[in-house]
């Protein structure tokens, strides 16, 4: 295996996959932009939405998927069955949709303990119940010890989106507000912490959950979403710097507004790393017209998932190369980039 | 690790998953009845179709999904790639839906050729357009070495099935005829000399491929197909026994129709497995009215894919406890039993 730094300058191209691949960064996007792309390029596939939009018999509908590979399986604040029906909730939520259906299909390690896997599926079917939704169809496949790591479960999900509601990329305008419903980096760091054993005092939890319910309240209330973005894999930066680029438009974001838990924010000090780029899972930012911030800000503060909602910038000016443009609390200015890879792998 | 034979005839419940979970037979089908259907009971999961029906703003859609861990990844006839998309189609076409949209979701080992996965992915976008459906979405993930197995892809599928048409196996009906398309067991007896490094003189291929055009033919000739099975994991027996437990009725199959190539019962004699468990991944049967049979057989026979179809047998009676006789060339009679789980493991 070719051995690499995870921050590498220069542009690299391995013939083998590495973990950076999986991690939402620069060399993700790479792996996507210059192999799988191409392949099955498409007009759907191409707006490369957190969902594809899909039109059918007049209904325009979300798609998505996501396998999920998270170790531990168990963490505080959820399990990777939570996740999962929360992670496919949150992106049908991010192209507008109302979430309806769902499969689930297991790839389970043999010798798994089926009471484990029972607690899992529970969690799934809680979440699901709370949305709504219905698990209607699955698949079940077993692999040989040691080609698997207990279990990784995929969750495909389809919503109907209402035919006057357009949330995407494109929408986003110079002038927009950009929006957060909460603190970041939680999902990341309690992974984080688990994985390497270390105990905090203070009660960290993954802020897994699913926002589906609350994006519909915002749709609602009539509010004119332009863009929405979950914040998971390759964290806040990532997020916006793939809507930068995608909207050749540049942000501007206060560093020094970013909500962030102070055990968070110890953790990330103790650990060297830096919470804009840590996975979360029930985080995401809107952008919407500066005229129509306040309200959003009302109603996302009336739901418990958005009670710390603030506007942490602005998109400020077209910039063909599209930047993010962080401002620190001490006033000067860093421009956001992609890592090449994840802090941490295996996050979701 | 418990040891079991796979034909053990006590209900055998392990606490921990064993491969036989996911063979397609008796411990599969107890896993998915005691454990994972109780926990997300509804009505649609209920059904027990290939996909999911579902119905969107009067829209009445097919969902399915399915995760492939077959190994080796390539194969006489097929890849990985392939195989997942042909399932994905087969699975929508055996609900009589025509397959519009497809996600494809990876979990790729590190030191994955990145060759290797283009190749694959070449071999999705051909059949996909060949299928006339697009893949609009996806997800990679990166698992580190030892915790995969070269290349886990899930598909998930979404088709429309047209306002009058209803296949599944409750229209199934005493007299109806049983037809199979085309010759059985060649998938899984491929993957097993292929992975036993044993060669054959003669051309031994899987018979992936894509049953969706064809399915489409009978369905634009309204034959009204009563319900329709492709023959995967657990091959033509398991099939059979699910509807006839399912459908509460007893159907009879004659053992010295059934087509079968040479070399592949030639296979089955020397490893002593049955051709009826071995699975298949181009092979469906169709139950229809005796009155259309013909009719079906001969649109069947026109096709590439349906060019050795026959009638192997007929729905007889009513029975509650589901019963397949298979008819022996000498004129005895055996009852067929689902296996505990699948003579090979990983075949899909």
């Amino acid at each position: 295996m070719t051995k690499m730094t995870l921050n590498c300058p220069l542009p690299y191209q391995p013939k083998q996959i590495v973990m950076a691949h999986g991690g939402g960064g620069r060399m993700m996007q790479q792996l996507i932009d210059t192999i799988i792309q191409p392949i099955f390029d498409n007009d759907i596939l191409n707006q490369k939405h957190d969902s594809a939009v899909i039109n059918i018999n007049q209904s325009k509908l979300a798609l998505t998927t996501d396998s999920y590979v998270i170790n531990p399986l168990f963490f505080s604040g959820g399990n990777i069955g939570k996740l999962a029906i929360c992670g496919t909730l949150n992106d049908l939520a991010m192209s507008g949709a109302k979430p309806l259906y769902i499969t689930c299909s297991l790839i389970i390690e043999e010798g798994f303990l089926i009471t484990n896997l029972q607690r899992i599926l529970e969690s799934m079917q809680e979440i699901a119940q709370q949305a709504g939704v219905k698990i209607v169809t699955g698949d079940t496949k077993v692999v040989e010890k040691g080609k698997g790591d207990g279990l990784y479960i995929n969750t495909a999900g389809v919503g109907i989106i209402a035919d006057n509601i357009e949330v995407n990329p494109n929408k986003i305008q110079v002038g927009d507000h950009i929006i957060i419903n909460s603190d970041i980096a939680r999902h990341g760091m309690t992974i984080m912490l688990e994985r390497e054993g270390i105990e905090f005092e203070n009660d960290l939890k993954s802020d897994c959950a699913d926002l589906s319910n609350l994006v519909q309240i915002l749709i609602n209330q009539d509010i004119d979403l332009h863009c929405l973005r979950d914040l998971t894999r390759g964290g806040l930066a990532s997020g916006l710097i793939e809507l930068a680029t995608h909207s050749q438009l540049q942000f501007e974001i206060n560093d020094s507004i970013l909500p962030i838990q102070e055990s968070v924010k110890s953790g990330c000090d103790i650990l060297g790393f830096d919470p804009l780029y840590i996975a979360n899972e029930g985080c995401f930012v809107l952008f919407v017209s500066a005229l129509e911030s306040e309200k959003a800000l009302n109603y996302l503060q009336q739901h418990p998932l958005g009670q710390q909602a603030c506007v942490i910038g602005e998109v400020t000016a077209v910039n063909d190369k599209g930047i993010v443009n962080l401002k620190t609390a001490l006033g000067s200015h860093r421009v956001l980039d992609l890592l090449s890879g994840e802090q941490l792998p295996r996050i979701c």
